[in-house]
């Protein structure tokens, strides 16, 4: 999918599940804050619980979807992967792409099951997301061979991202619940879509000249692009949290705000916040 | 040892080991989850301790074969390390195999004594285990000078599978009993068996034409492989569980699922649950 | 600005901030621990939130200053990105310092806004510290393609400071208040800054002969004299901390010692320390 | 001080330690676990204080006959740094050994005011102690350019027992106490030791004849043999915790040993046992 679409597609994933978690996350950290106010005003964990399910199954349908569109759009393989006619490998970037999806939805599988029985234990969904980003990264590290140079950095910068979220999701196996970790996580989906986009305007730019592959001030303005995008990400899900701690706030308004805060100190200066626990 | 059954024997190795701990860290995780009801239908601490103490002498058994089977194969060294007459190194290849199996060795001694007296601190088994892992993959990451670069990538992304179990093992040092972690453990020693298997499919293979050690495309296709593999022994851990937890539903059968679910909530929520404790 | 100004500049910078930081985490560390004792002679919470806003502002305005003299000193870009007519970047390296700049900014703004109002969780200011430590450390990492040798490994040096600042913030996000951590950021700031004037004196001297930038013995001796700025900046730190403790020493006297030591024992000993919670 | 004394020196230095801190933090484990049976017979906190101020004094000597050695044997730099009449820099590899050696005695130092005033937090001196480790491994690191394969691969070795150390001494900082950490990073210190005798062994072999600094094959059996000196550690650390464990007992034999297990039993089985606290 060497293409400005076959960037922008993931990339707007990439930005919708990173908006969606810096919402999550931030609702259900003022939630607990909140706890001991009004807290019928709030949602309560059965909601909590149910918005978890549905994530997990768009989760899962998104990954379907991507898995179809890279084995059936136009030039994909079509789930042959050997074509003993010509002796060679069908299409093995289609394939590395859906290898990808297919672990996303694996980790949207297992979430599902984490969340709807009482069977698995809880930080797996963590740990299954952690395997997924891990698994993309790993994918791409192999995937650069015989590029061009700004080629093969726009694609290095991004595994900045990617391994990022892996470890981010790791640390949460062990403080799950701690919204520090959880906005970083977002901010940094919010990165990797964005920067999807950057690599489609830069390597297809659908108008204006092409980009110099070799120049290396190219190469230099790139990485300081990504910082760029870096700072816009955690700008925007600072923003976010904002909005939604003001939606909380209005919610919440016949307590008055003085004494919320005060109710709240205790919670909020807790490094390790404990579990959702719904 | 290079040849197909040189791999696939370690490969049926690490896989019974895989499903071993897969299966042990299961059934303790279920039985501690519902300790507080019918506990008399689940192994008693006693039993724990004799499983471990068994497993402990057959890691010591294997790896006695091992040793035995690389020194005095066919064409092993035969416990001679130099060739004075020739003024080389014998064999140097089994001698890092024996090396390699000598530290699982010295594991399972530990994890013996650990388990039969009061003597040694108990997390010292995990540390042997973290140190044998690391010994191998330490070995294998200087034994690939001057290959082919397929036979150098096969065995690079075994090293992703054996550091990564000597992280989780050193990890485990400090979060004993986390049945996340130690289920992650189980399918990374499964990932590691199942991959010996496909080495010895790839630079073997018993029927059918050789591979291409040199073409890309190999390379690309080897490197989607392994996140197959990871995949699957994801999903064989998972099913391992799923039908312990079965087996041990059956077993409490007299108490009423809904109430034992209500009483396993706190416990199972508990991200880092606490040591084994028999 | 590849000066000498240009590197004494920032080295000050950090060597007032770790000098600085250095006083704060001994006079905080030194507060809680003779809390129990005259503690109307120490500083209140109101004077630690105080003294935290207007080290935000002040990093706020240092940032601003920075941006304001990379972008319109002499030679800079003067906001300009890219230059149309003659079709190449502008100045790529001030735009990189603005950057890094920037992102210290937004580090300040965040700390400012943490501890202004209660929105934002506490840890959140050195999480932003950590991510502006790391993009300083991430651009000068992708800074030093095609220069001499000795120019190089100067720079390089520098990253195991960055780095290590970076690594240190993200520590504290989980164990906020420890004063071990907190003396080490200061002592790897004034390392950062040190090191800076080094870099001027060895890559720009003033006056006397130019360095041979080739000469392999000259790389030797600094890696060497890094660690020797390491000392230096441990046993500056070690100096900061005993002239604070002397301080309020002399402001506790008319607690006796000998009882005060008494009652600081348990609380000193305690290796993570709570947080400021003011 | 490339000669086969001038690494049997540190080597014997290291060896020293390793068995000493063996001993000690055995025997200060063991202590602790017989804690409530007749403490009267072990060493009182008293007692491990001063023992704590004698090692810290040696530290402290030893790092000194070091630094003399390095600079006034016979074709030493005599504490000249530049040669102003040749124009270079004058014997930097002493120099940069004394800087090791500095660094130790720094740590020592700083264990010294630690362990006799009250005034410095405690996890201090591991932390010296990790710098230390850090700065030897970060010296040796950047010392090998231009030397001939084997040479370079023999050092790069003992770079895992370095930095291994820092790793573990950093982990204590946190975690202090734990007797798991203690014993590994004696048995680092042994390996360590035990290896600088193989370095000297292997470069400038005593007597026979000299090796061939070349051959692939001797790179592949100083790897393997790194693995052995590992598990020669590894196991000479149990034989010292072993023989301390028996000589803790035979003082201990007036409490009836079966009784003593028992009570033992919560305190061992304690993953982070607390800190010595004396």
């Amino acid at each position: 999918m060497g293409s400005f679409p076959g960037h922008a597609l993931p990339g707007s994933f990439f930005l919708f599940w990173g908006l969606w978690w810096g919402m999550k996350s931030s609702l259900w950290h003022l939630t607990r804050r909140n706890k001991s106010t009004g807290s019928t005003r709030l949602p309560s964990r059965a909601a909590q619980r149910r918005l978890e399910i549905i994530e997990s199954s768009a989760i899962v349908f998104c990954s379907t979807v991507g898995i179809l569109v890279e084995q059936f759009a136009a030039n994909g393989p079509k789930l042959q992967l050997y074509d003993v006619s010509e002796n060679h490998w069908k299409d093995l970037m289609n394939w590395q792409h859906s290898t990808m999806y297919l672990l996303f939805g694996l980790a949207g599988a297992v979430s599902l099951i984490v969340h709807t029985t009482a069977a698995a234990p809880l930080p797996l969904d963590r740990l299954m997301l952690c395997v997924a980003f891990f698994n993309e990264g790993f994918l791409f590290l192999y995937h650069l061979h015989g590029r061009a140079m700004l080629d093969v950095m726009v694609h290095q910068l991004l595994l900045y991202a990617i391994f990022g979220q892996a470890l981010i999701a790791f640390l949460e196996v062990f403080h799950r619940g701690n919204v520090i970790l959880e906005l970083m996580r977002s901010a940094l989906t919010i990165l990797q879509g964005s920067w999807f986009w950057q690599i489609g305007f830069v390597l297809y730019p659908p108008r204006g000249p092409q980009w110099d592959l070799k120049d290396h001030s190219n190469v230099m303005f790139v990485v300081m692009c990504f910082s760029w995008h870096l700072m816009f990400a955690l700008l925007f899900t600072g923003l976010v949290y904002s909005i939604v701690s003001c939606v909380v706030r209005v919610r919440l308004k016949r307590t008055p705000p003085m004494e919320m805060g005060l109710l709240a100190k205790p919670r909020e200066r807790d490094p390790e916040s404990e579990d959702e626990a719904f």
